[in-house]
């Protein structure tokens, strides 16, 4: 961040009085810019004891496989943010359920939050973020050539808690 | 959003190639600048039955009541953002136990994450942002006088569920 968004002056970086950490402070218009993590929206969409895992097409990590997920846009909820992207990324129809996961990305100023979902139909496809899309059972699932950390940390609780006939909400943090 | 953080140009709002909302788009340097939703952390931080609120200080909402909340910040977790403005609004320690609630406030662009919470012990005080700190049973809490309808929703559910024994996770969309 280099400029003003409000009135294009060259920003500085200092504490603004009665706060606690250096922000991007417009000396011409007064204005304060923060900046704040992003939320990433994801789910495990589950149809007949199988989960749809896509392969991405797009950076960082191409070639590697991913629940479908990502970011959140304004005016929408947390469930219809991971609905979208299982429609844009598999063409996959799902039910949102209950949150598998809250991940904080520390590095990446993000956090992930994942969902339980259904397929409500077997139909999917392949959307333009990804080269193949399939449906895996838990022993298919290619552990080493998973994208981020955050889905494989979901995918493990998910079985996990699967095989134990329960339904938890798991946080982890990635430095 | 008026000009380019990156290179000082003026923006345009359209949609991107590939993309299906518009966003403010550089033609000089090429940078897409995404609005997303910005995440709050808070608390409803218990001792001894009574929970802690505070008055606001600043707007919006001054002079109402809210439980301790505010902005994460890169960097941190949400727990550690939920502890943190506990500290900066009411000058007091707690352990962040399991969420809450989840509220996303569509107009705002803002997602509300509240945790249950344990004061470490029974000091608080009045911080910079607060006019005035309390600690509140559930028959003294100043319903019409809450400052949020995020705070009014998560302390419904926190005294139902602490009244039946149980600690869910509770999701609310306000329009």
């Amino acid at each position: 961040m280099n400029f003003c968004p409000n009135c294009a002056a060259p920003l500085e970086r200092r504490i603004p009085d009665g706060d606690h950490l250096p922000r991007f402070v417009c000396p011409a218009c007064g204005t304060t810019h923060y900046q704040n993590p992003k939320l990433v929206a994801g789910c495990v969409p589950e149809y007949e004891g199988r989960i749809l895992l896509c392969r991405r097409a797009i950076e960082p990590r191409r070639g590697f496989w991913t629940i479908p997920a990502g970011f959140m846009e304004n005016n929408e909820t947390l469930q219809q943010a991971a609905a979208r992207e299982c429609h844009e990324e598999a063409l996959a129809r799902v039910e949102i359920g209950d949150p598998c996961a809250i991940v904080h990305v520390l590095h990446a100023h993000q956090v992930h939050v994942m969902f339980r979902a259904r397929l409500s139909d077997p139909s999917y496809g392949v959307g333009v973020e990804s080269l193949e899309v399939k449906m895996s059972a838990e022993q298919e699932v290619p552990w080493p050539d998973l994208a981020f950390q955050s889905v494989t940390f979901t995918l493990r609780r998910y079985f996990e808690d699967r095989a134990a006939g329960r339904s938890e909400l798991h946080f982890k943090t990635i430095e």
